[in-house]
């Protein structure tokens, strides 16, 4: 067959998939520009539509307008309660038990120094070397921050973090999904596992909210911290948002204690009483602008189905895959991501030595994904604007630029600081 | 002299004092609503029509259409330092002195965790009682992780804050301007004393950033932090920002250590190592909406001279003192906030048992201040949107609703949550 004849068909099943998709509907809800196949949702989800127009209100009528009645009536000060309420049945949590907020960073700070709170007679926390760099920044600092604390990291001090989990544990840090191949952990076991020793499991859910059910009460688990501005669309650094199980909201305490988590925040006491509940994770003013965005594309999830999102979701990856093992092979491309569905999150991880070249190449060609160091092209499938055609041409594309070498023009391997 | 003739009297004055200000055309620069006299910018500044405009062109042009290429195109990565390098001459600071990042809370969680581990043998913050409370809560939350740091109030412990200042103080945290009764303390003298004794002095710019020439490295200042949303309206819940002077930075470690603040956040590094300069405040990714909002406001006052501002500021509190000292002794109003102008920020607290009725009244006459429990009644005067007139008519419409005690209307009185 030849390789038009191959892509024909290919695009002609993927389209009569998408034809029969419960969630096509979706893509026109997102402000993308035209022509454009956007698979970096796992790095920056684009904006919703109705964002836009939320930011101009809150812009223009609440905060140029309204000035600073806006904090009551507006509903400026619940925009963190709301927001978390929103992320809650995303991540399979109550409402309550979602508070958003800060960064992520901020948000692993304060919940693993809760968990060591909560564990007092212990001090290690377990976590990933292969995770996102910033948790293990962070453990870092809980680690300088709380005497007797230390860090045991699978990949360093033993090959399986399921290892490392001993009755000396106090939190397991682990992400659902891991930034740079893709892998989708079973983190209910490491969270069963984690529990039968004693310990509490804290969730990275930055790469797996918003494509998948992922299921925190249902697993039991005790702490998670996550991002909105992948796949939850919230806008280039949107707040973060932290759960901690209702069972343990109460013993929690967190070190960043500001006024947003005062049991009266209004009432200027002079020692600090925590909220008895999830707002205890607050501490300073949140940022306004940046919150009235992110509740639009959240609130969009309450429209699809988790489960459609992650049935999409396998079959646009398992399609991206199958299309580029079929093809790519002559080109020197390996599948970093698990080939395994239920190994994969929603990102498909492919390495080449000249990835970097090589993506440039594609978004020349109106396919943006993008590169890790040293090697890896990152293709996110975002199942609310991404369709099945999308991730056949996708392949096509890549196939296309690789097979001409098209990645070899010097534009293209002219590196830029790389996000 | 009649009350009409008074008050007739007392405009005409002010207009022709507004004719000859040098700052006249800044008002027509922010999107404020016709008729409405706002005296709230100690607690939300209004919206320059720069930064609606910005707003917008980051929403639509770079986040929608440009995507995640903004991250390097649109310099989104560099805004806490952009923005930082807005706020330093404001705050008297250099290049690289200052960051934007966060919030005012967190920023304090670090600079204190920075003073302490610059005096290692010492365990003890100074700070003020009557200080904004969420500053109290978050030393607490410092001492909770620095073993051996304890905290001394003026107010508490001693009646002033420089007799606490010892030989066992790490660090003095104070604030410039009080937010209740608007005292202008001289923190250059604390930044002396603390240096006397071999402390270090970190300040709180909240309600002095963007009214006075703060003078941080005039003063010899260590530390400093602030808020962007107040006098530097940058939005609702803009992001803070905080000051570390130049000599101290390669000393400085603070335990918040995110991927933002690492040397080279962008190799993957699985250890953290801070990064040399100011940058290593940072933590987790910021929201980049809200900072783009804020950017158009803070360019805004490399046009106006911040003496001319302080300037404008003592003449517009001392006129609204002036006129309500001569007009209010008969309806039991109080000035809380220092009648010397040197002593004074850009605020005026006056107290009345019906305070806030008084301020539910007044705004609804078009004069927006604001309360704070018991009976404070709190009057901005930004000298980039307020102008003389303002003030005598604030004046005016004040003893409008106390002789005719407007304020005794139910309306006024009901109390909703206040911010």
């Amino acid at each position: 067959m030849s390789d038009d004849a191959f892509w024909a068909e290919a695009l002609a099943s993927a389209e009569a998939e998408d034809a029969a998709d419960p969630l096509r509907e979706m893509r026109a809800r997102f402000a993308l520009p035209p022509g454009v196949i956007y698979l970096d949702g796992n790095s920056l989800g684009p904006a919703p539509t109705a964002a836009l127009a939320e930011l101009d209100r809150a812009a223009r009528d609440e905060w140029a307008r309204d000035l600073i009645t806006s904090w009551n009536r507006a509903g400026w000060f619940d925009l963190p309660s709301v927001c978390g309420d929103l992320i809650a049945p995303i991540v399979g949590a109550d409402r309550g038990e979602v508070v958003a907020c800060d960064t992520t960073s901020l948000n692993i700070f304060k919940a693993l120094h809760a968990a060591l709170g909560m564990r007092p007679d212990r001090g290690v926390i377990v976590a990933e070397s292969a995770g996102f760099p910033t948790d293990l920044y962070v453990a870092e600092g809980v680690c300088a921050t709380r005497p007797g604390a230390s860090l045991q990291l699978e990949g360093r001090d033993g090959p399986d973090l399921i290892e490392l989990i001993d009755a000396d544990v106090a939190a397991v840090l682990v992400n659902q999904v891991d930034y740079r191949t893709g892998r989708l952990r079973d983190v209910a076991a490491v969270t069963a596992r984690a529990h039968a020793v004693g310990a509490l499991a804290v969730w990275d859910l930055c790469h797996s909210a918003g494509v998948m059910e992922v299921g925190l009460n249902a697993a039991g688990a005790d702490l998670a911290v996550g991002c909105s501005y992948k796949y939850l669309n919230g806008g280039p650094g949107a707040p973060a948002f932290v759960f901690a199980a209702r069972r343990h909201q109460a013993a929690i305490r967190q070190p960043l204690s500001g006024w947003w988590g005062h049991a009266r925040p209004f009432a200027f006491a002079p020692e600090f009483a925590p909220d008895a509940g999830i707002r205890k994770f607050l501490c300073g003013t949140q940022p306004i602008l940046s919150f009235r965005a992110m509740q639009a594309g959240l609130a969009m999830f309450a429209e699809a189905s988790l489960a459609e999102i992650r049935r999409k979701s396998v079959a646009l990856t398992g399609r991206f895959i199958a299309l580029t093992e079929a093809t790519l092979a002559p080109f020197g491309v390996g599948l970093l991501s698990p080939g395994a569905a239920a190994e994969r999150g929603s990102q498909v991880s492919l390495t080449h030595p000249e990835g970097y070249a090589v993506v440039q190449a594609m978004i020349a060609r109106g396919v943006i994904g993008d590169f890790r160091m040293p090697d890896v092209m990152r293709f996110g499938f975002a199942p609310l604007y991404v369709g099945h055609a999308d991730a056949a041409r996708a392949a096509r594309t890549l196939h296309q630029v690789l097979a001409t070498e098209a990645w070899a023009e010097p534009r293209y391997r002219a590196r830029a600081a790389v996000v």
